[in-house]
């Protein structure tokens, strides 16, 4: 799925918001609703004049829905970025002076697959063209997104397609409206009022989906509700799916896999029982019936205590592949999560999924896609690469990443993602000797594989901005932007958004890219630094590193850091669990020796004395303490960062980000002092005098962060 | 609490709005966030005239918060309604022209209570007067309302003041964001973002209570957190209740009685307990400290699983003068929740509150009022008043009326509550004589209480039009101005909602009230018709007449309709459960006589043969049928007069009702067939040919009920 024809124009971007000057702060306040999707006015007058030039016409071929999305999009983008009504003339002969979208699988495109586009200048027209309705889509946002940021279209030639297929959002959105880790308000489907009230919000939702170049949907939870099987749901599913189509983007499911005896009134769901795959197929022949495009099915199974083909004896191979016959008559697709691990006293949690999926590589019906975490353990602030990337070289693997804020400060704290996505792309497997990126994996490329995914867990609700946290918009849009173009930089891609959605004005731009693109390593130190992980385990908010009470061992979090009176972090080497002989010998190197891993992995993999002088100089505990303290403090930091910009933001937005940096700042403070109150109790040594000692006792944090856990 | 100061001018306003011109639809979608507030600009250019004349200046005396918000609103109203900035201006001698918010405790309000005001002309300008700066606000806002109406103000005098002295919305909103039985989104509150963050939704919230009248919010579930009782939360609270305070509005909680153990980490929470008893004392001093105005608290105790006093062989009044106690220097009230219902199979539910509490009557604190549901069940569609009222002289007893549609069909059944609320307080207790109605004893007037109180669980959301289904915010509005003034009629309220809200034009309005008006009756009708209770038993959406099996007998829906082969409803009157006894005898007269019970309330009392003749001439059978069918095919007649008023309705809003209308429709088709179908497994009749048979059977009807049980 990579593309030889990809031009990043990123230089030519930034040396032209250089130049740009200030936006005068809007008088109305900016409310979020409309992303980056905003068609402020184009100031600059020569640019403006450059692109008055094309506004004689527009002109499309072909006349299916998404060619009609594309329109309406151009002329609604224009309308307000050059305040012209633009005006569809089909015979334009020899005309010039107008755009034109152009349905075309013979000359310009010929050599871009399915969804690419190019857009260029062609006899005094600028020319979108895409072998497909959905590429003149991607075209037309591209267009538009190089007419935001004021880009000359003096030389334009602009060619790019998706290095993944199915990029695709994750919702954890239940039939009763709540959001399983959501922190923007509900769901922003409303079960209830479907099919007959179709929420105008789908439409925008779908149109911000489709300018990222997104074209899945996953609309409910992976503890997926028996409910979305049944004729009612499906009903409902296909009205949002109608929009959804619009846009280019297909809609999923989640299924339950039990579904067949709890809705089907079936004795078993056993995957090799030939009622129990008639009544799938049955299922997904209504389904097609009534969503003709529908994308396929996503399954969370045996993890959990969800149900599973293992309640029969089965292997998830069996599971996924009963699914995927059902899909046979059609180009559907199933998508089966790697999100296991049996409770096991003995067990490393971080083995789980390899041990129980590695075996199975190769049993896999072509249809289905193995969705796995990026990491080995659940989203965590920073986890290794799961090892499952690059072991299964006959099974199409997608990743899986989570943009809601479950593990990273849910709407209060500012954490920027990319920094995330890329470095579990980049991260290199070996399995083809060096350069075997996840990224690889994930296109495809590395194995041969032209099912490829890139999945994200929404964070998106009700919320009038969407997100909840302004900046958190940023997530989305990364993604996105990621799931079409994973070589795009984090440093790019916040550029583009910051310049799309916040300010124009590159004195303001450029403080806030630096708070975005630090605002993970700040927030790692504070939380997980040196390769800590789960010191949450009631609400995934609050500090309770001390939490030791579960029904399962790695339901605590003392199992994931294991201080004791020696030191801190789990051994992974042969002398602990193993888990790095999971992967290829050059990665097992950069990690087995203590005195080598880097320092982020450090804990990850070993137990280290409390005492041991780490390559800083300073030793673990002092290492921690200044990272606790140096983070917890950089939150200060990024607030100055942020009102620097202050005079070129929206003033409601600028508020609301300020306040949630307060939170922040103080949350932060919450987190270093429970974990240095706590981690004290094992290394029995002093907090330097550099750092302010904690104002409150471990007894008094760990009663504030009691008051989170009660009902 | 009563004024006779009370001037009402709806024959006037009914009379001008039948001469004004139709609005243009406006060109924007309108979303609903205004509420009744939108001060579109007056059209009727001699009225617009008039009201120039009074735009020189505006004039305040005190600079309170509260004056401050008088005055925000005026000039925002005006300048919207009129287009002109007015400057105050504090020295204005004789001159006329202006409006004057005078704050006056001397000359014209002297015989207005508190929180009443006068409206008039004097000396050429436009004075509103009141002892308080609440008075004021709410004064300001009945001129804007009047302003809004494009009424005269040639002759301007008006007066008013509240009937009732604690008017609140109680919000059963969890700390996590979910609502308790809300249908509108997630909670306004925003408890991880504050108090650093305050949502500027906050103060629209605050705004649209303060032009009702409200003066009191609850902010958290009755079944209620013990967060909200720790310093965390009590400072987040505070945030809260300072943009409340700004619209004289205080802020209340609900608090989890077994506290002291769980958050204070006593040993007991027994109300005779001195340590329980200090530690209370002590929580609410601390509250007084961040929250100088705090209302007060709302309990919930030994009811459905919440600890109570009873944990401890304590009485509700032992309880609920302990924290009275707490509350001795303050000026903050109790307000101890009746809804009780102890688990007795013999027992009949609709007795139990007032066996627990009557004997009680003497024994509460003065600063205790208890808050009594309308009816003696909860909150359905029709129930007779509770036989609480007047039966507790010596108590306080508010009214608890439910604004959100636990019962009347969620979001999607349109259900103008206002009847409801009148039914209840125009309902006639009888216990002074004839006249004793139960509006009577709420505003103390029946037994000389001045803590009166009326509160509404409210409907509101984090939906961008507040309430989901655009006509549920008119159960906002009738709750409010009912709070303050009883006596309107919901005629009278409907008329003015949307005449604020949907549109000027009479031809539109009056198919919209005529709708509004019938639609709970339409709504009992297919739903509970001739005294029908509880079809519910799961999520309380679909009709579920036939479930029977439950932990407790009246957790089950056969437990209230009692349906056998003989018959229909449940006996209470002296040869069943004697629930009648409650009541006074003439009230008992009304409806202990199957043959002279009004059918609304028939089942509610009797058991009644399937083949016994009604005063409609029809069999119980018969009038069922022809209820159940006429009413769910009135769903129609619904939507033909809303379709009537399109053409003068913002295109957005339009398009939600219809198609919100159509939700409705099918799902009165699908109650109207569980139950005709359920209920003829007893009567053993056919279904006349007048109606068409269900399209499903019980079987089919039963199956798609179950899916909404599913998780």
């Amino acid at each position: 799925m990579t593309s030889k024809f990809l031009l990043v124009l990123f230089g030519l971007i930034l040396i032209r918001l250089g130049s740009l000057a200030a936006d005068p702060v809007s008088s109305e306040g900016d409310d979020g609703y409309e992303l980056w999707l905003k068609y402020k006015p184009v100031t600059d007058s020569s640019i403006k004049a450059e692109y008055l030039r094309y506004l004689s016409f527009i002109s499309k071929s072909g006349n299916g829905e998404v060619m009609q999305s594309a329109l309406r999009e151009l002329q609604t983008g224009l309308k307000s970025l050059l305040g012209k009504n633009v005006n569809v003339k089909n015979a334009v002969g020899n005309k010039s002076g107008g755009i034109i979208l152009r349905l075309d699988p013979s000359t310009d495109t010929a050599k871009l697959p399915e969804e690419g586009y190019r857009i260029q200048l062609s006899a005094g027209n600028i020319v979108i063209s895409s072998k497909s309705e959905s590429g003149i889509l991607y075209g037309t946002f591209a267009l538009l997104r190089h007419m935001q940021m004021q880009l000359s279209v003096k030389t334009l030639n602009l060619a790019s397609s998706p290095k993944v297929r199915y990029r695709m959002l994750n919702h954890w959105d239940n039939p009763d409206g709540t959001i399983e880790r959501g922190y923007a308000g509900s769901s922003l489907w409303k079960w209830y009022e479907l099919p007959e009230r179709v929420d105008p919000r789908y439409q925008d939702y779908a149109r911000a989906n489709a300018s990222l170049g997104i074209n899945g949907t996953v609309l409910n939870n992976v503890n997926a509700s028996a409910r979305f099987m049944s004729q009612e749901y499906i009903v409902k599913v296909a009205a949002v799916a109608s929009v959804m189509r619009k846009y280019g983007i297909r809609t999923y499911l989640s299924v339950y896999f039990a579904a067949p005896k709890t809705l089907g009134g079936l004795p078993s769901s056993d995957p090799l029982d030939p009622k129990v795959r008639a009544w799938w197929k049955e299922k997904v022949a209504l389904i097609y019936k009534e969503i003709p495009d529908f994308g396929g099915f996503l399954v969370k199974a045996n993890s959990e205590g969800e149900p599973g083909p293992q309640d029969y004896g089965r292997t998830h191979a069996d599971g996924a592949n009963m699914l995927a016959e059902a899909f046979q008559p059609y180009d559907g697709i199933v998508i089966w999560r790697a999100f296991v691990y049996k409770a096991d006293a003995n067990a490393d949690r971080f083995k789980a999924a390899y041990e129980e999926f590695v075996p199975l590589d190769g049993k896999f019906d072509p249809k289905v896609i193995l969705q796995v975490k990026n990491g080995p353990i659940d989203f965590q602030p920073r986890e290794p690469f799961s090892p499952l990337f690059g072991n299964m070289p006959k099974t199409p693997l997608g990743v899986e990443f989570q943009l809601t804020q479950e593990y990273l400060g849910f709407a209060t704290h500012a954490v920027y993602e990319a920094p995330i996505f890329k470095e579990t792309l980049e991260s290199d497997t070996y399995v083809n000797g060096a350069g075997s990126t996840v990224a690889k994996v994930i296109d495809g490329s590395l194995h041969g594989h032209s099912r490829t995914l890139m999945a994200g867990v929404a964070n998106t609700g009700s919320d009038r901005n969407w997100t909840g946290h302004p900046l958190a918009q940023a997530n989305w849009y990364a993604f996105g932007r990621l799931s079409w173009d994973h070589q795009l930089t984090s440093d790019q891609i916040a550029t583009e958004w910051a310049g799309l959605t916040l300010t124009r004005n590159q004195k303001a731009m450029e403080p806030i890219v630096k708070l975005m693109l630090k605002s993970r390593e700040i927030y790692v130190g504070y939380n997980t630094p040196l390769g800590l992980s789960r010191p949450w385990m009631g609400v995934h908010f609050a500090p309770e590193p001390w939490q030791s009470r579960g029904s399962r061992p790695d339901w605590t979090a003392v199992y994931y850091h294991r201080a004791d009176s020696v030191g801190l972090g789990f051994d992974r080497t042969v002398s602990g669990s193993n888990a790095l002989a999971q992967y290829r010998p050059e990665v097992q190197q950069q990690w087995n020796n203590p005195d080598k891993t880097p320092l982020p992995y450090l804990l990850w993999f070993h137990h280290v004395a409390w005492n041991k002088e780490l390559s800083t100089g300073r030793t673990l505990w002092q290492e921690l303490l200044t990272r606790f303290y140096t983070c917890a403090n950089s939150v200060v930091w990024m607030q100055q960062q942020w009102d620097l910009a202050k005079p070129s933001l929206d003033p409601q937005v600028y508020t609301d980000v300020a306040a949630r940096l307060k939170v922040q700042h103080r949350e932060a403070i919450w987190w270093r002092d429970a974990w240095v109150l706590y981690l004290q109790t094992f290394a029995r040594q002093l907090i330097p005098k550099d750092f302010e000692p904690p104002k409150q006792t471990l007894e008094e944090v760990k009663k504030s962060v009691n008051i989170y856990l009660m009902k």
